[in-house]
């Protein structure tokens, strides 16, 4: 991995759950306990801000970000998507792909806020499903 | 504006100082104290998630989001850029673009979080100055 920072939790693991990755990015599935699905999109470089890529290199990130995006709602059927680049603790170029459900313990605020209630209903998630469905989407549609 | 929801606010008001627009989307400079030059960007439709989007609308609202990150970084030199399109409250898609400093109420938390402190430095935001750099780089340079 060129551009990498051994102080920076992105550049020393994974993040979670290898869901797929090309040379640029990986989507992974974290390890977010009350919100099942939620899966990051991480750049594999150190970089900082979307206008620090390329225009094409943004675009290349956004088409995985939205490819998340839809393979959670397909999946999942959730209440809402929250999508969200924020790095303020980790500025380390990372996408946050998050299925909300009216449910969950948070909803509406944001998944960082304090929670409003006890989270009942988590959907299953199926990780291989997840993956084989990505896959298609990432794999096949030509960029 | 077509597909549009009386009981939406982005469909019955503009949301903010208007910065820019098309047929399209909006940049409005939102009207949040203690964030100086906290942006967003607004569909125009009355349009839930960025995977409603066609392929070519998604790649233009993103080119106009990453847009204002570029003139806010210009203009404003925050410490970090906040990028966010959640919609739990009001679904209808919008995107936030958040100038961030280490100083601010709630760094290195997002915005929505309780604040940490009270934001004893703003940085002034010329309305006029952020508005002709935005003119500048979405009219001038070629979809």
């Amino acid at each position: 991995m060129t551009n990498s920072n051994l102080a920076c939790v992105f550049c020393t693991s994974s993040g979670g759950r290898l869901l797929w990755q090309d040379e640029s990015c990986r989507v992974i599935l974290a390890d977010e306990p009350g919100f099942a699905g939620f899966c990051r999109v991480i750049w594999q470089a150190h970089v900082r801000e979307m206008t620090d890529l390329t225009a094409s290199e943004r675009e290349h990130l956004m088409r995985v970000v939205f490819a998340v995006e839809q393979v959670l709602r397909d999946t999942l059927q959730p209440d809402k998507i929250n999508l969200a680049s924020l790095g303020n603790v980790t500025p380390h170029l990372h996408w946050h792909v998050i299925p909300r459900y009216r449910s969950d313990s948070n909803f509406p605020d944001p998944v960082w806020n304090p929670p409003r209630r006890v989270n009942e209903v988590a959907p299953a998630v199926d990780f291989e499903r997840l993956k084989l469905a990505l896959r298609r989407l990432l794999d096949i549609v030509p960029t």
